[in-house]
């Protein structure tokens, strides 16, 4: 079992791990040869653009897949006329425009935060006017992890965002909401599929920093409610493998925000949190193989080391976490890896996961003291 | 943070896994490149007995370490003049040799089956006579999963078993006893140290095929009583690293077996079964990190493929079954891989082990019949 993987980030080296366990060998297109997956797994340095080397990716894989949304359409159809290519292009294409995801949403009867078509500071100011703050602008394409959106929290933010995003943005997309939350889902060739328990997930300066699953509020209602949404995206796009619907919390209800057609960051708890891994289960779901159990073990936490790391030994001194670590140099808000702690109960969770915060944060103080 | 590992095969392999997520680097050196560490690591094929390719190994590692015991003293040594080498080179030679091992056990006041030092077939008679059957009789030296050793079971098999070790070996050693058990103990370089729960393991034609941790009949007086022993050889040993050691328990009390100063078959569970597994915590040890929680997650139960593998969607079907395969060849009597299974509870986890034995073993009747 051969799988190609477009992309080499730590998504591509987490795939590439979880794959050397099931006996498959995947096969990385990336264009540097200095990626995260570069020693975990075989990479061919290239580019998404050129044809020769689809093909030799496309000659290499039972099936190919993609560890980020951005890769470009053309090269996801120029592969699937020669190979298995899952998730489907079209959701690709999907994902990739904030306006088409939104108007899937509620084609599927997916609810979504108020939203406004923006292409212009008027058009702004008053979409902010009917709406209200606080509210995100975003651009419609190529945005991820903060960067391609502001928050707006006053009026004044308005011109600011406008200046920073216009010359990149197509949609600005205005909204309100309590907290985050993500459900991971994996279907598989014949159909079946499976989810896992909703995550709870707090950002900071638009990236994914922390992951508590099951999320703390966690009810069975809430979680078919969200079961529910993803599984019409599921159908609507006849998918296979992993997808990650991130939702918003709002007055109890649910609202799509976005998806990714991937194995997410909203996922990497289930390595140690849950029978198996979202890694794992994209794996199977693409190869065709049985799913995986998605049940937690117990309950887990998930903090980012974003930007600069703490010294594993601070890190591996705390009882019960675990780190995983991506193998690139530190630089401003990039993720160089994640932290997992798990517990046998919520109470005894949040004790442990502060700990790990604690020691994140005091890092990152530090390097701002140096710069 | 870089360790050479001396041998690729499946041990060599799983640390290599277990240090990307810590991000450290693993070189292992090989005498093929077909090993099963080839696909997950670098590797440098050469030989022990090659001094430039120890001196080699020796000039990118921070630390080495080895994946068996059988790593020739001469070049444990040589390298230890040259580089930090876990576990120490005198474990390599207190194990290489069932006697000097024995002994030792003994010297500790860890209680042995009683055995014998047998040259001839003259002296096998008469330990046999003396010390009773069922016995095994052993090489001294070299001897592993069930190389180099013969059951005596009945009169008649004492001529049988010397004819077929008589030339490789040095000690015939006589035991009896009601089942195995074996601890897993990690000792790190500032002396702080760790111990996994009991686990038994079955063993069939003297290869590891099933183990349950904790044991069934796991009770705390046995688990310190395991740990007591395990903790004076780690201690007279000077020990950094991982150690196994074997247990038989015979009328509710412990004996030695042997001991392996490794990573081992009998802890392949911890993977998914304990907070951290042995391959993670053997690293931490030898690069003097803080060791991981050796707690285990509920009940978990392994079971080795041997010779020939099942279909691996009719094991990723049982629910909460996860693979290892280390990439190797259907061979009669090889290790190709694992299969592990957890339950929260004892009850269920028999009900699901059983189904993994069924597949396994339905798998190995085939390939008996296809032979």
């Amino acid at each position: 079992m051969n799988v190609g993987i477009l992309g080499g980030g730590q998504l591509g080296r987490m795939l590439a791990l979880a794959g050397h366990a099931l006996g498959i060998r995947t096969l990385v297109l990336e264009n540097s040869a200095e990626c995260p997956a570069v020693n975990v797994t075989d990479v061919l340095v290239g580019a998404f653009e050129n044809r020769g080397d689809l093909e030799r990716i496309a000659a290499a894989s039972t099936v190919v897949t993609y560890e980020f949304e951005n890769v470009p359409i053309e090269a996801a159809r120029y592969l699937a006329q020669r190979v298995s290519v899952c998730p489907p292009p079209q959701a690709l294409e999907c994902a990739q425009d904030r306006l088409i995801e939104k108007t899937t949403f509620q084609s599927l009867g997916i609810p979504t935060p108020q939203f406004a078509d923006v292409d212009s500071i008027d058009g702004l100011r008053e979409a902010v006017a009917r709406i209200g703050l606080p509210a995100v602008l975003k651009t419609r394409r190529l945005g991820y992890d903060g960067k391609g959106q502001r928050v707006l929290r006053a009026p004044g933010d308005v011109d600011v965002a406008w200046a920073a995003l216009r010359r990149a943005h197509d949609l600005g997309r205005v909204c309100a909401f309590d907290r985050e939350v993500a459900i991971i889902a994996v279907r598989s060739r014949d159909g079946s599929h499976a989810f896992y328990p909703l995550v709870e997930t707090r950002q900071e300066g638009g990236i994914l920093h922390t992951a508590i699953a099951p999320e703390p509020r966690w009810s069975q209602a809430l979680q078919t409610n969200a079961e529910t949404y993803a599984m019409r995206l599921l159908d609507h796009l006849d998918y296979v493998g992993v997808l990650a619907l991130e939702l918003f919390e709002h007055n109890g209800g649910l609202l799509g925000n976005e998806f990714a057609p991937r194995v997410h960051n909203s996922g990497h708890w289930t390595i140690e949190g849950a029978e198996t891994s979202q890694f794992e289960n994209h794996l199977r779901a693409i190869l065709g193989l049985p799913l995986g159990s998605t049940a937690a073990i117990g309950h887990v936490g998930m903090v980012n080391l974003i930007g600069t790391l703490p010294p594993i030994s601070a890190i591996l001194a705390i009882p019960h976490a675990r780190v995983h670590l991506y193998g690139k140099r530190e630089r401003s808000g990039r993720k160089l890896g994640h932290v997992t702690v798990r517990a046998e109960n919520g109470a005894e969770l949040i004790v442990r996961l502060d700990r790990v915060i604690a020691v994140v944060k005091e890092a990152e103080r530090a390097a701002e003291i140096a710069d």
